[in-house]
């Protein structure tokens, strides 16, 4: 807990030191964004301005910057790339709401919901594009292959989940196995990279991409359980939407694993769509509460936070350091 | 007529000379692109190989190749950029056909009829970041550089496609610059990074590129024209597809700008969908006689083709610039 000597005793974590310590870079940044998703065709950047001028924490960028300050870098390379991986994540965030058909996010309503699945699709692909001409145009072949690797490892996360979609006995290794890459693997990028540009490469470089990995994990789990327990002002979306799309996430996992026949078998129905009235939700809910569901999800999300503040021991204390426990501390604790 | 020489008098052009030409390569870009599909998740490689290994000509690695041997480029590097222009192809096809909701692609159903929606932007997506890994794999920034712009290019023609979508009136410049942009860029794309691994820079990789250009506009252009005049045996997809989606190209444009006030009426309502029974694409089909749409569509082809095979006037004669050109050549008489 490094980072409660920096904060009043008992004041919750927040992102604000790591806003602070990234705030001039993240200007650039949102100038190269805006630059770079301009088009001759009009619908692209109204479409791709819904959504990246929408409310989003740039989470991702922002750890790019914040670990190239963490290393004292002195140069400005990280501005184009946070940008790319940010351009990245967009993409994927416009293909998500096409692949599962939603109709709000942060919010507002979807893309997709907007203009339709096809400029969804399209200016998705355009975004992802362009966030390869900036990593082109920084010139560096490692940061290329760390991000196309880990794009590679998100479409194939992606289609993994696809693929467990309403199969309620997914295990949990395997529920790890597909955040860790749709999730995490960006996270781990964005923190890698800082490492490339400010040639701290080997232990520094894996050391990064620790910490970017197990927050990546840790995001999505406080995600999963918020989804049972936050309502749509606080997140942008409904509560039970995951309960209605049928996605077995974690907490439902261990209620699953952890329940009876009879609890089985309505997890069974209810993930396959055919109990998700507000009573089940109810009952998914109690579901829950009796296996402590939500209350170990934030549990291992809690061990994953803890691994990546754990992985930047390797750092000097300081502001930056500081900042990115903070974050990780945080994560785990938006719904306490 | 360079390459009339090769070939019997009056025999029709093919692409039997291209394809003998590059038959080595292509066998090791085919076991490039049988590797470099595999995945963990099964789905990806299942549903990727049916339209990977379904019947195309795989016309753009083709190009790759033959254009290195044009310059007696002797190494390899070339097969796994002819499988990364396959790829990006191959995510762009994918995307396509979800944007369209196509059912039917080279007489198969569609990836998007069989596996859904969500399945066919996910690994398209997936082969996309392939794409990038080939690459990368390379170690060509400057390749980077074309294929990364020509993947923002293609999907900014997409886009544009999608927003002038059953407006009858498109001009025909308009239309020219969306298939410049989605079907030529990655044709001109795919000849000039032979003249990059060769080390040509320069008027060489301008020449290709324009030869791979032309070629591309003149092969869209025929597609066009094929798709008022061919039948489901010979293109794999039925007659009327276009009219029926209210696709506006090149022959509906050519109709409607020589057409009287009726006329431009019924190709109005048609391309909003409002007229699209057999005997409105009877009626379709006499009016694009009447006005020469068709013949001038072809026309306009094979003035497209001819600027690809005059592109190529800088080279020296020989079997690899024999077989570029008869394959310009049987790009705009396929139809005839």
């Amino acid at each position: 807990m490094t980072a409660e000597i920096h904060r009043l005793k008992g004041a919750a974590p927040s992102l604000d030191p790591i806003m602070r310590l990234v705030a001039s870079d993240m200007n650039a940044v949102n100038a190269v964004i805006l630059d770079r998703m301009q088009s001759q065709i009009p619908l692209i950047p109204e479409l791709a301005g819904h959504l990246i001028s929408g409310g989003g924490k740039r989470l991702r960028p922002m750890i790019t910057l914040a670990a190239a300050r963490l290393l004292d870098y002195p140069g400005t390379r990280q501005h184009k790339l946070a940008a790319a991986v940010e351009f990245i994540h967009t993409a994927t965030l416009l293909h998500d709401d096409v692949v599962d058909g939603s109709d709000m996010r942060r919010g507002k309503r979807t893309a997709n919901i907007i203009w339709g699945n096809p400029a969804s699709v399209l200016v998705g692909d355009f975004l992802f594009s362009r966030a390869f001409e900036l990593m082109v145009e920084d010139g560096s072949l490692k940061v290329l292959k760390i991000l196309s690797n880990a794009s590679a490892v998100i479409a194939e996360g992606e289609v993994d989940q696809l693929t467990a979609q309403r199969q309620v006995s997914t295990s949990e290794d395997k529920y790890l196995a597909i955040i860790g890459a749709k999730t995490a693997a960006l996270f781990a990028a964005a923190a890698r990279i800082a490492a490339v540009i400010a040639e701290r490469e080997g232990e520094v470089e894996d050391a990064l991409d620790a910490y970017g990995r197990n927050l990546g994990i840790a995001f999505q789990l406080v995600d999963d359980a918020i989804d049972y327990v936050s309502d749509e002002a606080t997140m942008g979306k409904g509560v039970g939407d995951d309960f209605r799309d049928g996605k077995v996430t974690l907490p439902v996992i261990l209620a699953y694993a952890r329940g009876s026949a009879e609890e089985r078998a309505f997890w069974h129905d209810a993930m396959m769509g055919r109990r998700i009235s507000d009573d089940d939700l109810s009952h998914a809910t109690a579901l829950l509460a009796k296996h402590n569901g939500i209350a170990d999800t934030l549990e291992h999300a809690r061990h994953y936070g803890q691994r990546a503040i754990d992985a930047l021991g390797i750092f000097p204390a300081g502001v930056a350091k500081a900042a990115l426990v903070e974050a990780a501390e945080f994560a785990v604790s938006r719904a306490y």
